[in-house]
């Protein structure tokens, strides 16, 4: 293999999403190591990611990206959200990114709204205007593509911002089909990603995935309306697990679509929001009420966390990624998130494949 | 002044529901020190407490309850409700009951639910059906006499069992009058309680420290519906501070009527319960599901509580209240709720002014 980027796109098509023990691997010994492993068939490699290297024509994998209107995004680029790195082993390699906004820009201030297929009107209304008013403020509105909340969360943020869909197959595949509108509304106005190449299909397991990517992708997870033991509890515990804020919605107790919040909110496992406010206010590092976005370069009123990373930063030349997390002590996800305000503020830019202090 | 019941009843007329001060130094120095020192106008005591013992006429007031329908349950009495004790120096000195049953033992599984006035069809039909399903259990709901929730709590309670409701005035006043008809049924099927004597009216302090009584005579306090910083989240203040679980329904996130309820969940003063079921758990000393109240004198399935209260009395002779704490090593309210139990049991019985074990 060529470049650090061609390994990263070949593990993503060779490894399937979310599995921890590969991924462990690659973290420790490097992408490129771990790609000519497989490569040459090395006997610890498992049969079934040598078979998808076979079949992965790899060589042509940009291109068919682009042929179906994506982009591939690695951990090597710096559109990728190092808020993933969060997810250690499980972190994925590459994304497939539809759509013009900027991947890592979009996500800094960004909120998963995610719930039930089967929601009530009560639901789909709380979904659908607390992601408008959220998306107006601004805030980029995360979910899956699914019937119920998922729909009513996109369909609300479109009204007044950014809205982001991560899919379970392909970037190119229309799934529920009786979405292919709004998908197709989502690519043009806000962006459709995936962690599986295009053309590969939904599966049960990569639903699952998928839910740990909406979690780490965004600041705070949204559970408005999910029934006793459903597949939106399997997000809000990929959140707790990585440490992002998880709220849930209450509702009227006899209805069997609010279930799953109250026991999230019973067992602590979420907070109850009651409006866009109380979900606001979980997202860390808030631009505070007279800051705008892009605005002013003043240092004034800066967050803890990005006054932290702001002074990690060398005087002279840049700092990468890794680095900066060691420098300044925070998570990794805490420092994308940081980084991404102070370079929206003007005060930072991206430089080689770190960051340096703006003049 | 004669007996030290005498004393208790002197207090109850001379000294103003909730008063902390005047509490200390009655539970310090005993009743009929201070009762002495009121008779004889000691310059500690304050003009106000003179001038109502002034008014009390006391060599009437058992006349002038049981004109009434009711009678004067004191702290030296059997009927007496020792879980009141947790109140410290702001426990009540004696009690005007209304109704037939034993009010201590009537109290030994009971619990509060309480709510707003303002209440919404949502939460009136929660109130009924949750006091209807617990008072058929059998666990006695108390609450107090107001619009909303209060009344729909003792109307579905009496479908099934007994209803406590405790009034801010004396047990003869009527308040509000709508209730005329629904306060007389309580009276003649459960109780009417009050620590003001009767003819006392209603004032606005006096519901405020009505509600710690229903906090304290009951083991758990259910927030069915409540606006923010409402009267009722002194009910649920009330309970926190003296350790009884607090629980609080929750509803739509536009209602109003909830609000109070969203925030004692956010804010952990409450737990999120969704059924009577719930609201059970909350009830520590349950009989077990296969006991019968009164039954078998069988010890098998006593609770830790019961166990710790039956092994602290002694193999002859009875022991008091106050002895019995020690002896246990538990607080006042738990072992006025074990002894409720045994009692209810046939493993002890009352004698003289304690508990024995019984042959």
């Amino acid at each position: 293999m060529g470049s650090v980027r061609e390994a990263w796109i070949a593990l993503a098509h060779a490894v399937e999403p979310g599995d921890a023990r590969l991924g462990a691997r690659v973290n420790r010994e490097g992408p490129e190591v771990v790609v000519d492993m497989i490569s040459q068939r090395d006997q610890s490699i498992p049969e079934g990611v040598s078979a998808r290297w076979d079949a992965a024509q790899l060589d042509a994998c940009e291109q068919r990206a682009a042929s179906v209107g994506a982009r591939i995004v690695t951990r090597a680029d710096t559109e990728w959200p190092h808020q993933l790195d969060d997810l250690g082993p499980r972190a994925p390699f590459a994304l497939w990114v539809a759509g013009a906004p900027d991947l890592r820009l979009t996500l800094v201030r960004s909120v998963a709204i995610v719930g039930a297929r089967a929601s009530t009107r009560y639901g789909d209304e709380i979904a659908r205007r607390w992601a408008a008013e959220l998306a107006g403020r601004p805030i980029t509105v995360v979910s899956g593509g699914a019937f119920g909340i998922d729909a009513a969360a996109h369909r609300g943020a479109l009204l007044a911002g950014l809205t982001v869909c991560v899919v379970a197959g392909g970037v190119d595949v229309t799934y529920p089909q009786a979405h292919a509108s709004l998908l197709s509304r989502i690519a043009d106005e806000g962006l459709i990603v995936s962690e599986t190449p295009p053309g590969q299909s939904v599966r049960r397991q990569r639903f699952l995935s998928r839910n740990r990517l909406i979690a780490a992708l965004t600041q705070a997870t949204v559970v408005v309306e999910a029934a006793d033991h459903s597949g939106t509890a399997s997000t809000a515990r990929e959140a707790n697990s990585i440490n992002r804020p998880v709220a849930a919605v209450p509702g009227p107790v006899d209805s069997a679509s609010s279930r799953g919040c109250h026991r999230l909110i019973r067992d602590h496992e979420a907070i109850l929001v009651c409006t866009s406010h109380d979900v606001e206010e979980l997202i860390p590092g808030g631009l505070g009420e007279d800051a705008s976005i892009g605005g002013t370069s003043e240092q004034g009123n800066l967050g803890a966390r990005e006054r932290q990373v702001l002074d990690s930063l060398p005087m002279r030349g840049s700092m990468e990624m890794d680095a900066l997390v060691c420098a300044s002590g925070l998570r990794g996800g805490e420092v994308a998130a940081a980084i991404g305000l102070l370079e929206l503020r003007g005060l930072i830019e991206s430089h080689d494949s770190g960051w340096r202090l703006r003049r």
